[in-house]
């Protein structure tokens, strides 16, 4: 017996056994569901000492490994992860079902009642690397929208996943519930994620959740729908007719209240007619924060102690305290510099002119287009989606977060009283 | 210099011109678009002796190379084809225009107002076979929606294709738009494909229509998502509660209006109970018609000229009057047998049951399933999206016939008074 075939035959396995069970997920009662997500978040809190220590083994392991100590941070199950996990559950389960719900109906000339109505996606695999807790989060996600699903996480974190999945799959046998619509793939083999990409005939989606590299290799391997986000290059423009005082704790608010996440912004753009007033005070601002500022000539003449900003910095997700900030002569400016550099994820204006608003939602391409508001608003939760399993800049049916309607399709369904073609 | 290279090179700059064309197409009045439209639809009717002479070339070239009779008639530009293609893109300006509808608006806690509003998805390459027709229905159907369109057809068609696409962008010129939002891949080299394949960051949805092997070939090397549909193995299940008569008209409509399209019948489930009252009756019909009976056991008891069905049979896309024939125990079994051979596309139950309709509402899994009406109408103009550029089976934001709404996705939008994340 060769190796690599039998991961193949597993892996397949894994993939047929997800679609069976994804077959009576479909109809599944809200009713029940819920109460597996809160039988699931007791059990977790049942084996929190448990899961610790299965966790403990994988830290120990990546200790020796030499990883960072943000990567221990990001992989450790502490009480606080634990609880969180355990909550998020309970939430997923006081959302509404999205499935079954009928989204419009319309009558054709003939009579036939036509409409479309909420279904799940079937099998979604998800590939994440290092946190745990995505396994409890995604499949609480999947499991209430009525997918199956597949969940590769990162090689460093296999035994905890291992063992949260199986409380999952505990919980779904004790409610008489097929197990396998909460599967990890059960090796750290990089091979084993591309056999699972070619399965189109059983994976509806996958979404691949990490760095760069991760998800353009899972992006060029996989043949089913790949829904993403590259990075997060938000921008926030202050227009000439900007409240400055708001523009500042925008501003302030979207550099500084959480730098390391997607939707921090990365550029401010300011109008040339408000800069001379307005960068100096808020350069004062950031300084207290301790916010590094790269600009371009015009800020550098406003602010002399921010650095030359180049080329790579318009482009650049920091994830860190450092700000590319620009001056530009208009909103068409804005909007041009947006178009070039932006990663069509979270852009912000502020302004009070109502027409440039209105443009500037109109026109700006982005998951989220915001006026006088921060781009940190970018988030499921925040949006009143619910939980997210995250945010997608794929320009496919969920653009911006996901929550649980993003993660169903509709089908056409028609009542009819024996119409035919003619 | 090398060939392969430049042909890279080739692609690469047609895709960058979409995707900068495409920004232009965002923004687009209704109005202006509808002009367009019609203004194409009148040159193509100017212009129709200097394409028949184009396509007389393509045609001339393909008889050489021995095609079919089918081939050369799908390649044929006729009068009534031009006719056609002219008075579709007068429908096309007909429909509303879905871009800027805002789908929902909600309020948060915080005052922030919430909506998402359709937007073009920007770049859509279309992969099609011989019909030249297709290049003007679906650079219409994207125009109209707001994307660039990349238009890759059969290489027997490329003279007609290219002197098409050529009216809509002396068209596009007229007004003052970018005329590459409608582009012709001038090769029919099918490594230029491949490289389109690879250019995700320009080209944002493949829809690939024709043969199985190319919607494969495509699947395989795209990057982008694609929506597609392989095949449609559709039902028609008739339930013990089935008015009788209505069961026959549907049944025979559903297998014999157009035996050769994707939505025609492919398989006929009878329940056990009426299938000896029922099928003598329904195959002495199929027989003046010419249809071919495949039937299972009992359906041999009962029609003793139909042949025997092979497990092939059961995952048939006849396209042609040949039919398989089950007879089931019951409306799970009919409901087992679609999820195993079926292929997502369209299934119909004929029963006057109100419980067993809604079952089989629910339950199964295909891109339009009816009651009491025939398969035939899982069309865009039929179900009322007005026209269509093609059915989806894949499961992902159209699922089902694709019309403009469905060449398009949201954006979330924000409006704030200085809102910000704490």
């Amino acid at each position: 017996m060769e190796g690599p075939k039998d991961l193949k035959e597993v892996v397949l396995e894994i993939a047929k056994k997800a679609k069976s069970a994804s077959k009576t997920l479909t109809s599944l009662s809200s009713g029940v569901k819920n109460e597996v997500l809160k039988r699931v978040a007791q059990k977790i809190r049942e084996n929190r000492e448990e899961l610790k220590k299965v966790n403990e083994k994988d830290v120990n392991q990546a200790l020796l490994q030499g990883h960072t100590k943000a990567f221990i941070d990001r992989l450790t199950l502490s009480d606080k992860v634990i609880e969180a996990m355990a909550k998020g559950l309970e939430e997923v389960a006081q959302l509404p079902d999205p499935v079954g719900e009928v989204v419009k109906m319309w009558k054709r000339p003939n009579g036939l009642m036509v409409g479309r109505m909420r279904i799940p996606l079937g099998v979604i695999a998800i590939i994440y690397e290092s946190r745990p807790n995505v396994t409890i989060d995604a499949a609480g996600l999947c499991f209430k929208s009525g997918n199956a699903v597949i969940l590769r996480g990162g090689k460093e974190a296999l035994n905890s996943n291992l063992a949260l999945a199986d409380l999952f799959r505990q919980t779904l046998k004790e409610f008489n519930l097929p197990e396998d619509a909460v599967q990890v793939i059960p090796t750290p083999d990089r091979t084993a994620m591309e056999y699972m990409l070619e399965l189109e005939e059983y994976i509806d989606l996958v979404i691949p959740r990490g760095g760069e590299g991760l998800i353009r290799f899972v992006t060029e391997k996989a043949r089913m729908p790949v829904i993403k986000h590259y990075k997060g290059v938000c921008h926030v423009y202050v227009d000439e007719e900007a409240n400055l005082e708001m523009a500042k704790t925008i501003a302030i608010n979207a550099k500084c209240q959480r730098p390391g996440v997607c939707n921090a912004m990365e550029t401010l753009l300011v109008h040339e007619k408000i800069a001379p007033k307005f960068l100096p005070d808020l350069a004062e601002e950031y300084k207290k924060y301790g916010v590094e500022l790269r600009g371009c000539p015009e800020t550098l003449k406003l602010i002399p102690w921010a650095k030359p900003a180049t080329e790579e910095d318009w482009y650049a997700e920091y994830l860190d305290l450092i700000l590319a900030v620009k001056v530009v002569k208009d909103i068409d400016e804005a909007i041009e510099h947006i178009s070039k550099y932006g990663s069509n994820h979270t852009e912000a204006i502020v302004t009070e002119n109502y027409s440039k608003a209105m443009k500037f939602i109109k026109e700006v391409d982005a998951s989220l287009v915001l006026v006088n508001a921060s781009t940190r608003f970018n988030d499921g939760g925040e949006l009143g989606l619910g939980a997210e399993i995250g945010i997608s800049t794929t320009k496919i049916h969920a653009y911006g977060p996901m929550g649980l309607e993003e993660l169903t399709t509709t089908k056409f369904i028609a009542f009819g009283n024996g119409q035919i073609r003619t």
